[in-house]
């Protein structure tokens, strides 16, 4: 046998890893070390079992030609040893090997390395609570809790659910209770909107706003204060500074830590973020590999490190360690930080950095909203997909793009586009020009893509100016606070109707068309917040009223495309 | 009233420069001619107009907020004057002015310019054969003859149809007449292969396939040598060298010509594939801009001259050069040269260059044929996605990907993504790593892209060699040509008995998880070609016969999942 490589780890960095290092090294002796029973899942698969959208667990641990990914399989099919159960107690650096445990016999004994892989993936971050530890609070941190979720709905058990943290699983969890099962959900976040850092507030309220209406409670800036059990000591009631609801099962997805501990007991460099590697992805010690959720890793557009726990990533990962043992020079240089995720009958997606986050980062940073139509919009299967461009007025380039469209792949043909763009420095005009592929069942002749970037364009070369949509709907919300401001309202007189009467003389409509001959009857005192769908319209009046020198104008971007689907409580009933 | 700007077209690029030139430049006195009475119209649609899917062609016409753009929309809401039906006879360059012509009263007179821009657009080729103009025989070249088409159809008069023109909008209409109108629909395509140049012969046949399938009609490699007409001069029938087809319909789509008359005739430099303009759009005349159909772009891969008829790039084109009529300085780079048609159930999808072109080209392209799917293996939506990338091996650059998946939004969330990395000169490593997201509802863990990229990259590295698709479909139909080689299928064994049983001491089955321990039951002097579902086992196990010296094998690229959707004859009787 060759060289002796362990991979501590088995699910998806340490498998992929090892898989392709014994292609390209067959002769090595490559041994899977993990402490569970259960390897090589698609984690990200588990709302999904939960839902009922997957029947049975072991379809997450199956191959796409269907054969379980287990020990044997392994062993057989891949020529990769498999020791689960096997829990790394300590790697002695010196030596060169890995002290392990057997979880069920207590056994102990010792694995000799030439190189080593370190794939320990990351834990769930439990809160400090009363009540964290009851029967009936669940992480999703393995297949096992999965499991233990799922039997609980199939008896029947669960009525009601409550989930802790409006992340990315915490909402695919709400989902999966509410929309198969029924179950009355609601969802806590610590933070004033879901899905935080990730994508910025509107699109976080559209997305609120969707959920909400498919039965699921979010309340947001609302910590959990304790989980209270019933006369069993089974939880029954989650606690936060403004309710008390009862549950039948509490899901805690309040984010997940890199799981470093072994890595930092053996003296390898480690940050809070995770293990410290190099762009081959070598920890402080060279015969040390670490790859997937346990690394820290570069972020492509600020430079800096940070923590990007994702499925997709750990196998990319995996490969270029695979490369690397195999002494294939390969590199992993970052990330841009890429996201999608379904919620009933929508999809929101985001790739690169938010506004706030490119603000918290030192960029001049602005953000292009718009509603374009995900395809021809004669074609019948049209819908809106609200879109924002974040980009730096100083360099003009694009910093990240975040999407709300229907549950199809449209935001998606969005996302990976804007990926692979933000990833080689674009700019808003490679943007503008970006080739996306057009048909009328797919897409609009000036792609969405594109568009958002004209709109960037716009306002970066000072043509477009944009009200905040926070300060319009503070002002909606009490206009007397702003004495100032009148919605110019372009749409059709019959969509402007109802508007016009709510909101009387703050509200005046012109038709898109007759502003031309009749921007006269605008008031010259007041500042003019221009209002259509989509903000197409409001720029091109904006742009005009400019020219005749009426430059105190705001466009409102997006439209009521965007405002429609952030759930306000003044829409004027029909 | 500011700088004179004439502008002669009226559909696509004409409109866009008119319209963001006078944004940019409000002062402007901006006029489009068109020759027609309908203007600015989204002529990609025509087929979905023809098929019913779009009921009204006033709906190609509309803006999505619902107003119908006529001179007098583009008058009033967008302050640009359009004088149609006026065609444009020539330009005078020294006069600075463009005569014209009413078509209706014949009434001439002189527009004068300070800046001119040409977007005449493309003219459809029609064959010289017999028949050509008879009645009952339409190109698409305009909105008219999409109405005279519908209003056929409409009146129950098309039974039977033919499309000469296997292209993009030749299939379209094929579709159109078949799917939803139910006509027995024949298309006609002189080149060996559907959507020649844009696609390799594998994808092109499993397209073709599939239209079949759908009762579409296909005959490649055949081109009409007559249309000929009943009593009344009614075409009735399209005669072929194989064939003579019955029809109630004729549609010519045997590709567009840049309209470049005009040009040619004021004495600026235009070459077969278009108006010459450098990458402002501006013609050998720098007062003369040009953009859309009519001129020739740079391919951005071979860094060649192309012609590029595509309404999304005109509309593109159209804003840069509004750009730069208002003295804004914007480029216009060149094409990758996306592509996206739905046809029926599918949808096919391409960017770049094709194999075959980019061997034509002189690169030393080689290509990984894949069938991944297009979502998690798990997740109940999935299907599979057969794609192709092309790849230089000598500079690891990606020249091309192709993808053929259900009719949803998948295939183009890759083709996207691979444009915006092949425009800015991605390599198979830049592929590899390209950062898709992943969640099981739209993508794997390792998503399609990368997974061609990683074939390809295996390929690069010469640790897979693929058996040519057509060399297996060769042996296939006549194996005493090839008597060294077996097939050696790595699927369960229930899948592997049909095969087994017809083609006997050809086919071999043993499963994938087997072989490493049943691997002397391989005969030595035969080239295996290895065979799975999707290719991935079959590399696999190339790999591992390698390392046991055995060498003389070839994996079937894309496995079944490719070859069970080209249609082929000789597949066994479930």
């Amino acid at each position: 046998m060759g060289k002796k490589i362990v991979i501590i780890g088995g699910v998806a960095a340490g498998p992929k890893a090892a898989c392709h290092c014994k292609r390209l090294l067959p002769e090595a002796d490559i041994t899977i070390l993990d402490q569970d029973s259960l390897i090589s899942y698609g984690g990200c698969g588990i709302p999904y079992y939960v839902s009922g959208d997957v029947s049975d667990e072991e379809e997450l641990r199956k191959t796409s030609f269907h054969m379980t990914r287990d020990a044997t399989f392994f062993q057989d099919a891949k020529g990769v040893k498999v020791r689960t159960q096997t829990r790394a107690l300590a790697i002695d650096r010196q030596k060169k090997c890995v002290e392990v445990e057997n979880v069920v016999s207590g056994a102990r004994d010792s694995v000799p390395y030439d190189k080593l892989v370190i794939a320990t993936g990351s834990q769930p971050f439990v809160l400090p609570i009363p009540g964290a530890d009851l029967d009936g609070v669940y992480t999703i941190s393995d297949l096992h809790k999965a499991i233990a979720i799922k039997s609980r709905l199939a008896r029947g058990e669960v009525g009601r659910a409550v989930v802790i943290g409006g992340g990315a699983i915490g909402l695919e969890m709400a989902e999966a209770f509410a929309d198969l099962w029924g179950a009355e959900t609601s969802v806590i976040e610590f933070m004033p909107q879901v899905l935080p850092r990730i994508i910025d507030a509107p699109f976080a309220a559209m997305l609120q706003h969707h959920m909400q209406k498919h039965g699921v409670q979010i309340y947001t800036g609302e910590g959990a204060l304790s989980i209270e059990a019933d006369g069993n000591g089974k939880a029954c009631r989650v606690v936060t500074p403004k309710r008390t609801i009862d549950t039948d099962i509490v899901v805690m997805s309040a984010g997940v830590r890199p799981r470093t501990q072994l890595a930092k007991e053996a003296g390898l460099l480690v940050s809070p973020l995770g293990i410290v590697v190099n762009n081959r992805l070598q920890t402080s010690d060279p015969d040390i590999y670490a790859a997937g959720d346990c690394i820290e890793t570069t972020n492509l557009i600020t430079g800096k490190k940070f923590f990007a726990p994702m499925g997709s990533l750990a196998n990319r990962e995996g490969r270029v360690v695979g490369d690397n043992l195999a002494g294939i020079h390969s590199t992993f240089n970052g990330v841009v930080g890429s996201f999608v995720m379904k919620a009933f009958e929508s999809c929101i997606g985001a790739t690169g950095l938010s506004l706030e986050t490119a603000r918290a980062e030192g960029f001049e940073a602005d953000a292009s909203i718009s509603a374009p139509s995900d395809r021809a919009h004669f074609f019948p299967t049209e819908s809106k997909m609200p879109m924002q461009l974040v980009f730096d007025r100083k360099s003009r380039r694009v910093l990240g793009v975040q999407a709300f469209g229907a549950a199809n792949d449209a935001v998606l043909a969005r996302i990976n586009a804007a990926a692979a763009l933000i990833g080689k420095g674009g700019t808003i005009d490679d943007f503008s020009l970006l080739e996306m592929a057009y048909a009328p069942p797919f897409a609009t002749a000036i792609d969405a893509l594109n568009a958002a970037a004209n709109v960037a364009d716009n306002m970066a070369c000072g043509r477009q100016r944009n009200v905040a949509i926070q300060d319009f709907l503070d002002w909606i919300a009490a206009p007397s606070s702003r004495p100032d401001w009148l919605a110019l309202d372009l749409r059709h007189p019959k969509e402007v109707e109802p508007f016009a009467q709510k909101f009387a003389e703050l509200w005046l409509g012109i038709p898109y068309n007759e502003i031309r001959r009749r921007h006269n009857e605008l008031p010259g005192d007041k500042t003019l917040i221009i209002i259509c769908d989509a903000g197409t319209r409001s720029y091109e009046i904006q742009v005009f009223l400019d020219s005749l020198g009426r430059k105190n104008s705001l466009v409102l971007g997006g439209g009521f495309n965007v405002i429609s689907r952030l759930g306000v409580d003044w829409w004027p009933k029909k």
